[in-house]
């Protein structure tokens, strides 16, 4: 496009058509919340953050890697002059990859190579070899009954390409890697594998994830990337003889302390009321954690330096939460919420940045009764750009703060790209754009005081 | 992020909260919107159309280049079985830019040399050394008034990198692109050089784009990598001496013509009702015009090789305008409304998309009359994702086709990386990823369809 004059129209009319809402010319609330965005925009170190944190390396819950984040987690907060700093104390499972994956399938002695991660809470094995059955769904593994016992089941549903929230696409196959395992185990199945949890058709990357025997036998359970799981399918389909041999060194150790991390810059008037911003410290294994979820704990630190930069000191106390251990059971926010109940904290709202470093494309959350305030407050948001309201889930770990009476909400960026890297090696913080993960922040700070200030 | 189960009630509450408005379970309308993002998502071709036509370089107005894809278009409608295919003769400028273009600053017997490309409607010099004056806008020349006479003017005021929104951003900065070597030549200067328009403060690309001398005397005039323009505003703070030595083998030839190339998909019972989806097939002569606007155009394409796919046909004809010239004039938007307006063609909507192939989160037109369809629509849209519709300008092609008494609007990717590339040498097919582009042209479909055949 080339025409620069036309362009100043559609700049001036940013706000939501729908909803019509505009800002008077005298509101002092936009005045902040307008420096609130530049600051982040123009001087935001959620950035340079991400690059420390990521530096250490993965931070799986229960290893000595998510120990170093969470000091530098305190150390971060300590350096930014909060006003409070708490390490609580969480139980999180222990559970080990090991430095030994193998998989091939041998078919006419021909041997091919299948590339492969265990899925977190996977049994190991020394070898182990069996005939494979590919099934599309858990329902087709309880209706083989029998046929299951001594295989390796093969779960190979892929997430539905067309849907273009590719949270959608995750919640509609997931299931074959969060209880499939856990299913076919049940019906004496000797393994699983589930092709991984992304859009990308002939990706090389394994995605791995929680998987859940709920005290079940507890079976080796390892995802494929998707080129592997393609190329398995073909084997298999002229070979249903093929073999799948499989060598995994995952190990459950017995469960260890961490800590959930949080910092308070305290309210001027209500210090007692909380508005908490948060996301997850630990990270899977493979990779570095950058968008799951080292992004939404950078943002959320950004959050208020950005409030501390332009001395803005909100009515409410807003905490800082970094969340331990929600890859794997999240005993962190259940722990946090726990507390909190107990301490007879008043937490008003609760945010979450737990989809990515993408660009923001707007909130989920249970707005219900905050319709009309929604609806004035979303032109505070124009400055970030088109950002849309939804009711919906919040996020594992601000879910548990609703019975508390908080009003919980999560970002939500554009998610084209999540799975691409979600849980897999490549998650790195070569993966996350500057611009894209401060706008995010910009629009968490905005968010955070409006609820600290003017709620 | 990690919980499943978790997102499901999400993925339902797709609805934006502002406008609450659903879809009844019965609805056959949204079983077509429906059937055209999964035709657009699953076997849409717009990616691999563009593979094909960046492959043929730039299509810079006036030039062989451009008519190669003149050709291309016309062979590509015909392929996909239009039921007409018309060349629409346009004079358009012939500006060259050659194959020489050097430019460097001398202070201090040192030598630096600045990465620059002419603008647009430069003139050649075949050798130009001056003393430069850095500025930051048009009115800053003009008070300098007689001290400008000889010189090198600089523009160097960056686009606002706070602004989310990177078109208003481009608003706020590119008159010293498109006016500022015109006001600098009035008062004599001998040559211009301008701040490339990208947000990327250290980029080595210099972005090109026109510049208007309107009729009066035409100097040579380039666009520095921001980079380079860092680099000299550095020398020359250090050392007003500095001279700054130019050679640029641009040139302007007599215009020529080329046409804009559209096509008809016949309607069902109103073949004389049009609506128009296009984008202009002209693009600068850096890189491949893969964003600008190589998108609009197989995006544009695609809306009706998905409604053949499907067997639908709706009530009104879907014409596919690809317009020439955008770049350099916008004369092929002129004649393709003046010749509609001779030959009184109804036009009931018009839809461009030459904001680049990024995820698309909305459209912008003049919608004022059409509130209450629009917040019916916008549930058509969800599979797409979040869609905003804004008041506001909706592109240069289009624009002048509501003086027919269209409905025109524009298409709204998130427009953060837009800048990286535009009017650059990187802005070429790799850097387009398949499935925003696919998103986009889904987006693009639905509302072609829907005032194509329920408006």
């Amino acid at each position: 496009m080339q025409n620069p004059f036309k362009i100043i129209a559609t700049t001036i009319l940013m706000a939501n058509f729908a909803t019509s809402s505009v800002i008077a010319a005298s509101d002092p609330v936009a005045d902040v919340t307008a420096a609130l965005h530049r600051e982040v925009m123009e001087s935001g170190t959620a950035y340079e953050n991400l690059r420390e944190l990521t530096s250490l390396g993965h931070r799986l819950s229960g290893t000595a890697n998510a120990e170093r984040a969470v000091q530098w987690a305190k150390a971060k907060f300590e350096a930014y002059g909060f006003d409070r700093v708490t390490l609580q104390p969480v139980e999180v499972p222990h559970w080990i990859r090991g430095n030994h994956e193998l998989g091939s399938v041998v078919s006419n002695n021909q041997t091919t190579s299948l590339n492969l991660a265990a899925l977190g809470g996977s049994a190991g094995t020394s070898g182990i070899t069996a005939g494979v059955i590919e099934v599309q769904s858990q329902s087709e593994v309880s209706r083989l009954g029998a046929a299951v016992r001594g295989k390796i089941i093969f779960y190979n549903r892929p997430m539905d390409p067309a849907l273009a929230n590719r949270f959608a696409a995750y919640s509609g196959a997931v299931d074959q890697r969060s209880s499939g395992p856990r299913t076919a185990a049940g019906l004496g199945a000797v393994a699983v594998l589930v092709r991984s949890m992304t859009t990308l058709d002939n990706d090389d990357f394994p995605h791995t994830g929680m998987t859940n025997f709920s005290g079940g036998t507890r079976i080796p359970a390892a995802a494929l990337s998707t080129r592997s799981a393609n190329q398995l399918s073909a084997i298999i389909r002229n070979d249903p003889t093929a073999q799948v041999h499989l060598e995994l060194s995952a190990e459950v150790l017995p469960p260890v302390t961490s800590y959930n991390v949080f910092a308070d810059y305290l309210g001027e008037s209500l210090p007692s009321e909380y508005v908490v911003v948060g996301g997850h410290l630990d990270s899977w294994d493979l990779g570095q954690g950058a968008h799951d979820d080292g992004a939404g704990v950078v943002q959320s630190i950004e959050v208020v330096r950005a409030l501390k930069a332009l001395h803005i000191r909100p009515k409410r106390t807003v905490r800082v939460v970094l969340f331990m251990a929600e890859e794997n059971g999240a005993s962190g926010a259940r722990e946090y919420a726990k507390q909190a109940s107990l301490n007879n904290e008043k937490h008003v709202a609760a945010l979450e940045s737990d989809e990515g470093g993408f660009a923001p494309i707007g909130f989920s959350g249970a707005f219900g009764s905050m319709r009309s305030r929604i609806d004035l407050w979303q032109a505070y948001l124009n400055p970030v750009g088109p950002m849309i309201f939804r009711n919906g889930e919040a996020g594992t770990d601000v879910d548990p703060l609703a019975s508390l009476g908080a009003i919980c909400y999560g970002l939500n960026p554009d998610s084209t790209h999540y799975f691409d890297y979600h849980h897999a090696a490549n998650d790195r913080f070569e993966a996350v754009d500057k611009t894209e993960l401060h706008r995010g922040a910009s629009a968490m700070a905005i968010m955070t005081y409006l609820f600290a200030n003017e709620y």
